[in-house]
């Protein structure tokens, strides 16, 4: 698996899911910069090289172009330790990657991406307006996923999957969309056990 | 793969996905039914046994319960024609299936439900405000995916996969959320070859 190049911006944490992948795997990975607030990845050559979606992170594989996080993570982690060798156990992985991308980074991405990066007085109306509802669902995301951790370690079995990387990137940096931590000790717990993984690496 | 069960609600796209992939491959599945509008899917017994994230769909494989539609149709397709046997294929087909959660299910399959079950006038503010900016991206999710079937017969290599089944459960209702198709001439030929698969069941 050479020629691994990520197209990434280094604040997003759905890019950091596919370097944290990377590095736990020890699989070197060359890394090309875009500053989304800059609009690089909306220009012409872009949408037609490497992602039509106009959107990073995109995993280049060769001379092959691999969209979403959660794809390039199961791409690098097939049969691996990060990936179940259970048929039913590598279901639930990406089932937690799947309520990753709908129930938690819409809410809990956005919001930092909203708050931390746009900063709330250049907010639209209709973003101020999702604000609430948005508020609402990551703490929903948040609250689910602390009982979940209630009796585990992990959110698949007994070590740690992709679903936990997943989860870990926009996690980990919540408080940046101002949701608190604290009283999801189960929580906190685990993002200690991702931090102290060998061969992890901080986001920054 | 004996015993499998699916929760549902009949009207729900999500819960579609996994009867079109059962009876693709032919496997017997149960079904129980839920209305999500009366709150079916929000008891304490259905949080506690059959999903805490309180929706459906959810497969059932014996006792455990897997939620999550596109991971419910992995579980049911690995190892068949509908998932790529190349690496590369396989993680681009799951690329599809992700950004179909991401960029057309919470704007095509939401506005199909707001317009069409809640109705128009019965939206709160909140969701008012939020119907411009999901028109929007329920276009450009369709357009997008115009452009991909142009030079192909379907998403993902030489043949129909759980990509194709994926996108197709909301895509060929998508006019019930006011989103015309008539001007995106390739979706219209790969719907219309979706249907034509053998072994295809209809959404009702």
């Amino acid at each position: 698996m050479s020629d691994l190049i990520l197209h990434e911006d280094p604040r997003s944490g759905n890019c950091y899911k596919i370097r944290l992948t990377a590095a736990l795997l020890d699989l070197p990975l060359e890394v090309r910069e875009y500053d989304i607030l800059r609009g690089d990845t909306r220009t012409p050559e872009f949408l037609a090289k490497v992602n039509s979606n106009g959107r990073i992170p995109v995993l280049q594989v060769g001379n092959r172009f691999l969209p979403e996080s959660n794809a390039a993570c199961f791409y690098l982690g097939e049969g691996t330790g990060l990936v179940p060798a259970d048929r039913f156990a590598r279901a639930d992985m990406l089932r937690w990657m799947f309520f990753e991308q709908y129930n938690h980074e819409p809410n809990i991405a956005t919001l930092r991406f909203w708050l931390a990066y746009i900063g709330e007085a250049n907010l639209t109306r209709q973003q101020r307006a999702q604000l609430p509802a948005k508020r609402i669902a990551g703490e929903d995301a948040l609250a689910l996923m602390d009982r979940h951790l209630a009796d585990r370690d992990w959110f698949v079995g007994e070590a740690v999957t992709l679903a936990d990387i997943s989860l870990y990137a926009y996690t980990h940096i919540a408080e940046a969309g101002g949701f608190g931590l604290e009283d999801h000790h189960n929580i906190c717990a685990w993002l200690a056990r991702v931090a102290s993984l060998p061969a992890y690496v901080a986001m920054t």
